[in-house]
Parts: structure tokens; sequence; C-alpha cells
């Protein structure tokens, strides 16, 4: 059986809509075999899971009794609340308690934890996290990196193109996924030093189906699949395409594609190149968020995601 | 009086717009001490011209026989094709026949023709390109560099932002505009390398009123005035800017905020930080964006906006 960890008391609702997203998960998954291990405040979660049926099969509660907050340095934090629903998560995820992890929490607790509790996939430079990127014909794209890591190589750069591209496969479904560089000009040769020296890895590398360069305006429709970029640009872009939906709301603007800029739907951000399956929420994030992520680390586990990543990063003489 | 020159042969529908943009030019300009220098095809030029009414004091024509094409490398086209307006542009700049060169032509080799023929005024180490960006409350930001530094030192990101502060205090009429380092966070500290080294370098620069970081949600919203970046970042974000415009077309929706994301109506991006006015034209540039461009040549030359560049770079001990 399946058993996914999750945090009840990261993100601005909770533990209120974890219990919702995990109450609206079972609702659309009857005979499922899945089990939540919900980290948190035991009296809390109990109490607000009492008014819904649940079979105490599905679930277990995990009690923790403090909570690392929005605010608090990640390191620290993690260091000096050994009994936070985060610190405990990672510690159930790394001792194989549960299969994945699962917060809304501190962002960058998530991703000390993520890093230095489970560490990274044996071959893997830099893990990574990416973005859903909503594309005008309904199908999703992943921009990758989008703030985990500010400064790349190109190297980093070459792996993020190959995790985000088995991440589309067997994840988003898409067959083949086309990899763009996220640069300044479409032909050969443009862009800042960073991207001039990962186009020809890109092209040279057999495991990705790489496209060229894809300019900003490329973006938001579906010329390339997975787009890498170092996390910096990735995060700014990212957020600001967070932003049109903010704008489009405000105006009152009505558009079945727009909507889906809303990116708290979405749920979390998978970290890829972990040797297991963790998932970082929006702060924002409500009922809806909190199912997506439940079923993204689902479909990870289930195709065998982090194997999958990991057998790709075998070192050459290990093909043998 | 002031004299402008212009490159009629440059976009993608010259020179029959820039002849309609002159026009509208001084059809919204009576009795202006404004005199327009014409570069181009002689013959189309005049051909076009003929159906108007334009007292032959107010414009000239320089003819030229030659055009670098969008797609020809900018700097062996400039060697090369010293009879083409954009050459001859460069050339009449540099010998001071006209105060201001615009040019909706090949960016590079307007790029090339700004940094080579007129030169960088002393002390700034790189000149750069900022772009508008229309804000919800109806006014324009200027987003700087967005393309002509794709790899930048933090001393460069500073000069920008002087450069930038200039240009919004005296081409957008802000008084004290609010400075703002374009990051993946809001916290000192927060970013790559590049932001980390030139967030303390803008918080100790006096000329600016630096505010800050500002994330990529904060780039559509009026939170700063000038949104400084290297020139990869801003060119991409810029890029993406530019191609919501056209999803909010495509989906025919109607809406007067996002109509202003219609970059072509601004007319060009001036470079910044080079010893004459050089306006650089969008290649799709229409009536209405050579009209604007003429407009900021106008109000660059009239508000000595270079001059005050100038004083702003003086080294320290030419101020006593």
């Amino acid at each position: 059986m399946i058993n996914i960890g999750l945090d009840m008391m990261g993100g601005d609702y909770a533990p209120a809509e974890a219990v919702n997203g995990v109450v609206s998960f079972f609702n659309n998954h009857k005979n499922t075999p899945i089990h939540l291990t919900l980290i948190g405040d035991k009296g809390q979660i109990e109490a607000l899971l009492s008014s819904h049926q649940i079979s105490s099969e599905l679930i277990s509660i995990v009690p923790t009794t403090q909570v690392i907050e929005m605010h608090e340095h990640p390191t620290k934090a993690l260091k000096e609340k050994q009994d936070s629903s985060i610190a405990v998560g990672f510690h159930l995820l790394a001792t194989g308690k549960v299969d994945a992890f699962i917060s809304a929490g501190n962002t960058g607790a998530m991703m000390v934890g993520a890093l230095f509790s489970i560490k990274a996939i044996e071959g893997v430079i830099r893990p990574t996290i990416g973005a859903y990127i909503p594309r005008e014909d309904g199908s999703l794209g992943l921009l990758v990196d989008v703030g985990l890591n500010a400064d790349c190589k190109p190297e980093n750069l070459q792996q993020f193109a190959v995790l985000g591209s088995l991440f589309a496969e067997h994840i988003l479904n898409i067959n083949n996924p086309k990899v763009g560089l996220v640069n300044l000009g479409e032909e050969e040769g443009k862009g800042n030093l960073l991207a001039q020296a990962t186009y020809p890895l890109l092209k040279e590398n057999t495991r990705i189906n790489f496209i060229g360069n894809i300019e900003g305006r490329d973006i938001l429709i579906n010329k390339a699949d997975v787009m890498v970029c170092e996390g910096f640009t990735g995060n700014v872009v990212l957020k600001m395409a967070e932003s049109v939906y903010d704008i489009v709301k405000r105006r009152n603007i009505k558009d079945e594609h727009f909507d889906r800029f809303n990116f708290e739907a979405y749920g979390g951000v998978p970290v890829l190149g972990v040797s297991k399956p963790v998932i970082i929420g929006h702060g924002i994030s409500g009922e809806r968020a909190f199912r997506n992520m439940i079923n993204i680390a689902c479909k990870m586990i289930e195709t065998e995601l982090t194997s999958k990543i990991a057998g790709s990063f075998l070192p050459p003489d290990s093909n043998a």
C-alpha cells in the first residue's frame, strides 16, 4: 500500500484546507490503495475530521507539537524545531515510513529538508523544482528551474532538461517531450554565457528531444514541453505569469485560458532529482491544491519516477 | 531647430508606415521647431509623400541605395553596406548633421551602430536599452536592460539604475522614481550572485531612490518605476509580457489595461548611456509607433537628457 505523508500544518489555511483536501481526495478515490499519514496537531486534525466519514484504515495521524512558520530561517528552524511537522515529515520519508512527503509550509525549509534529509539521486549534481505552465491549447508545460538554483552551470541545466523530460513523460503523459532552452533569441549562439554554453550540451544529449532556443514569447504557447533555465529567470517568469492571473481577476475578465493561470490549482511543484518524491505547495494552497498534490505524489510513486530518474543518471559503466 | 534623423527603410512596413508616421507627427505638431531628415529610397519616399501637404522646410531627404535586412549579421552588414539607411543615419548623427537617430530596422545593427558610431558617455561602462512596462494604474514603468547586455556585473546594473532613473524622471515625468532590483525574493540577501552583489551598490547609491528587491509578481504593478536586471532576464520578461497581449487579442478579450500591453504602440526603446539620442523601433512598427518614436526623440533632445546623463557620470573630481 502506498503511504503518503502530508504536512497538515503548512500553508496559510492549515490545517482546515489540508483536511478538506484529504477528504476531497478520498471522495474522488474510492477503494484506493492509498494511505495518508497526516502530520500535525492531533487535536485540531481529529476535530476537523470528525464531521467526515473516512475509514480509519485510510489515514493515520502522526502528532507533532511544533510548526515552522513562513518567515523562519529554513536551516535554523529545521534544526531547532525537531518536532515540527516538516522535520517529522522528512524523518518519516528518510526512514521509509512514508513513500512521499507533501507540504505547503515554509518553502525554504522544504527545500533544505529535501536536499539534506533524503539527498540527491546519485549522479544528479543539483536537484531542481519545476512549475506547470498552462498553454493555450489546454496542455501543461514544465518550466524548470523556478527558484531552487539561482546560479547554474551548463551541466546543471542539462540535468534539469533530463529531469524535466522524465517528469513530462511520466507525470504529464507527454510522449517524447520537446525541450527548449529559454533564451533571448532563437538562433544557436544567442544568449548569455550560460545559455551559449548550455546549447551544445542539450543538442548533443541523446536522452532528450531538444528543439533549440525558445524566447519569452514562446513560454505561454506550446512550443516546448520542458522549458529549461536557471532558477533566477525561471522564478521571475513564473511569478510574473502568476500575477497575470491576479490582474485578470481584478479586472473581472472571464476567460477559460486565463483561469488556468491560477497556479494554486495545480497544487505544488515537485522536487526533481531527490531520492524520494517531495512536493512543495504554495502557501495559499486550498482544498483543490492539496488534493492535486496528493494526486501528483501518487502518480510519482505509481510510475516509479524516482527509480526511472535514478536509472537515467547511472554512470555510463553501469549500463554495461 | 531640432533635426531628427529617421530611417525610412527600417521595419516590416517600410517605407509606407514610416511616411505615415511622419505625416501623423506633423499633423499633431503644427508650427513645431522640428525638422525631420528622412533617410532612404528618395523615389519611394517622395512618391508616398506626394499625396500629403508637408512644408518642404520641415523635411529633407537624404537618399540611400542600400538596406540592411532584418536577418543580416549586424557588424558585417554595417561594414559592407556603407550606403544603407542605418549606416548613413549613424554617420549623420556622429557628424552632428542630425540630433537624434531613429530606426525600426535591424536591431543588432542599431545596437552596434549606437555603440561604435557614437560611443558611450564617459563613465558609462555599458550603455543599455530599456522598455516601457504598462502598469494597472495607467502609468508606465521602465524595465532595464531588455537584451543589450546578457551578462552583467553589479557595476553595470548600478549604472542601469542611474540611467533608467534619469530617463524616468525626464522623459516619463516621474518625480524621484523608485528603483527596484528584479529578484527572486524580497528580502536583502536573496538572489543569484549578481543580484546579491548588486543590492548593496544600489542601497548605497545616493543618486537613486532604491526601494529594494522586487519579484516577478511586482513587474506589472507600479511597485517600482525603474526595474533593473541583466538583459537576459529582462528580455525574457519583456517578450513574455508582449505575448500576453497576443493571447488577449487571440481570445477576443476587450480590456483597456491589456490593450496597453501592445508594446508596438510605445514606439521604440531608447539606447541609454550613449552620447546622442538613439531610438530602436520594433520591426512591426506602424504609423503610431513611428510618431511616438519621433516624440520620444524630441523629448530626449528638449530635456537635454544626454547632457544630464553625462553630468551624472562625471568623475567625482570633476564635481569640484
